[in-house]
């Protein structure tokens, strides 16, 4: 349990020191801001009702107060704050209080991953909520996971989808066939080999999840292949930080047009956010629009996009494997890359369906599964 | 009609003049890499067949030759390759061609719009794919549009999204309604009145596109505010450069849970690209969580933050109108913050419904009725 031991006010700000030895401060304005009392978050749903331009710049506490349960606050404006000695500790602005909120720990892998795939079973997933919160740290800390025994029927791929998360209806449906046909406007429904690539860089913004689900694979070939570009990302900045840099920074145009649809959008081959982490990959050889950057970039940005291009065809970063009828594919589209060997459409049928659904859905089903789970 | 003059090979460029006067750069790797030939792309859906990885690093031309439709490059590895010369005009490196390519003109606004709302009928819609241009470009412009005489019917709003894009399911459902409701998980389901905001920061990625549709309006109160997010950042730009910078680079965290979902996610308040251009604004109270920087840095966050939601709660960057059943208001959430007045449930029924779409599908189909229109 974590006790509070003293309350003291040093500039414009309190410093709390607890009981296991650890200290932090907590800025006036923020802790005003974050006062969990009825009166500024709503106790129903947990919202705010305090807005944080209505506290007074000069805001500071008229007293400050250890308690059993933490902190309290009486302030210049007249409110009384309450705080629970572990929630400051939970958000505390310390660097170790902040490197434990990061989320997830997302765990690079490559070829070596084919000997132990996260993997479910979907009768499995239906019966045990453990099994199913197992499954989705997994498929959370390597970007994919394989599930098996989903009946191979039309459109199971789309109930699997909205069991996890919200299909993402898009010009393609909710979901897509994936197999050889006749004028196809898309090389994904031909026999064609396909190089590894991320779907639909093209949208804004382009899926972040994308399930393929299996119903016939008697065509020779059609391997399924894998690569985690957040790897093959970080090793381009461990080897060429300036082709690292370069495609963090310089965008790429996709394009995809067809009958009913005129789809454009410009990405970064690396994204990262404002502390430099990875956080997608938008890679795709075919719908690859004129590159449209200054005249005196457009060399060097090939250079770094080829070198990075090398790194992902790489034979130690790919898992392979076949996916046989009944057996259902997720990954996160903007880090794990996928691709397929050639097959012949003349020889077998080869049958997938597909869909794509938003990040967020599924996240936030592991997270209340992990919060259901707590004792 | 465009026409090539002279081709010339400079270092590692052909050099191509106009009959008009302008002349363009095209580096050898660019130039072969964007070869538009059967061989290269797909003629059927235009897809690219050529990988990038497999061009040689020291491709060349052999020849290079003016023809009466554009350029005709015989090249290092063997293969041919044409260029129309309009092509090669409207994809050239040149300051002035890139920024052609910048896609549409965003425009600023105030409360002055006022008077000239971008609006539409939904019957016209319906009968005239001109009118339908013409209402898109204008939402495109200033980032929403008034949508009138949409049957006050439950579950017209996805009927709309769906004609417009591509409705986004959520844990809300399809739609979700907003009236005055007993114990409500959101704020929105009571009668309070709300600030400006954009919704579901929490999401990732948070949406694109909503849309109001009113059912009832009898209730006093609950009028309707926009406020331009794109004018504001570019103000703050313009007043406080490094308060702009700050609310560019250092996220905010939100959180929503209720009972079967525990949404976070972490955005910055304005949101720019690698060009400094503002791509999205995120700006929430209700469902923002403690601010998680490093100890240093809150203070001034929260001073560049309160300065750009004063910003936002300008008079004169307000539009502020009472929607009718009928009126359906669709704006981009990225860009356009929307709140409204607080209203009486005892005094009368206040009930919209609203939906979430993608951004792509409804550029994708302005851009099919614009090229539509192409004579």
């Amino acid at each position: 349990m974590t006790i509070i031991v003293s309350a003291t006010v040093a500039g414009r700000r309190v410093k709390v020191a607890w009981q296991h030895g650890d200290a932090a401060e907590f800025p006036f304005l923020w802790l005003r801001d974050n006062c969990l009392c009825a009166e500024c978050r709503h106790p129903g749903n947990g919202q705010r009702l305090l807005d944080t331009l209505d506290i007074p710049d000069d805001i500071a506490p008229r007293t400050v107060a250890v308690t059993g349960e933490g902190l309290e606050v009486s302030w210049s404006d007249g409110h009384a704050s309450r705080y629970e000695a572990g929630w400051l500790a939970a958000y505390a602005l310390t660097p170790t209080a902040r490197s434990a909120r990061r989320g997830y720990a997302r765990r690079p892998w490559g070829a070596e991953i084919a000997n132990d795939l996260p993997r479910a079973d979907w009768n499995e997933l239906e019966r045990s909520p453990a099994a199913e919160r197992r499954f989705l740290a997994r498929y959370h800390e390597y970007g994919f996971g394989l599930v098996e025994k989903v009946p191979a029927e039309s459109g199971m791929v789309v109930e699997a989808g909205n069991r996890f998360g919200h299909v993402r209806v898009t010009n393609y449906g909710a979901w897509f066939d994936v197999k050889s046909v006749p004028n196809p406007n898309n090389l994904a429904y031909t026999g064609l080999g396909l190089g590894v690539h991320t779907d639909n860089p093209y949208r804004e913004p382009s899926p972040g999840v994308q399930l393929l689900h299996c119903l016939e694979a008697d065509a020779p070939g059609g391997d399924s292949i894998l690569v985690d570009g957040l790897k093959a990302a970080e090793d381009l900045r461990a080897e060429d930080p300036a082709a690292y840099e370069r495609l963090a920074r310089q965008p790429m145009p996709f394009h995809f047009w067809d009958k009913n649809a005129d789809l454009q959008a410009r990405q970064r081959v690396i994204e990262t956010d404002h502390e430099g982490e990875v956080v997608a990959i938008h890679f795709n050889n075919r719908s690859a629009a004129p590159l449209d950057l200054p005249l005196d970039e457009i060399e060097p940005w090939y250079e770094a996009y080829r070198r990075f291009a090398r790194l992902l065809r790489r034979p130690e970063g790919e898992v392979r494997f076949r996916l046989e009828p009944g057996q259902l594919l997720m990954f996160q589209n903007d880090r794990v890359l996928h691709g397929r060997d050639a097959f012949d459409p003349a020889k077998g049928r080869r049958h997938f369906q597909g869909c794509y659904i938003d990040k967020d859905g599924i996240l936030s089903r592991w997270r209340v599964l992990e919060r259901e789970a707590q004792p």
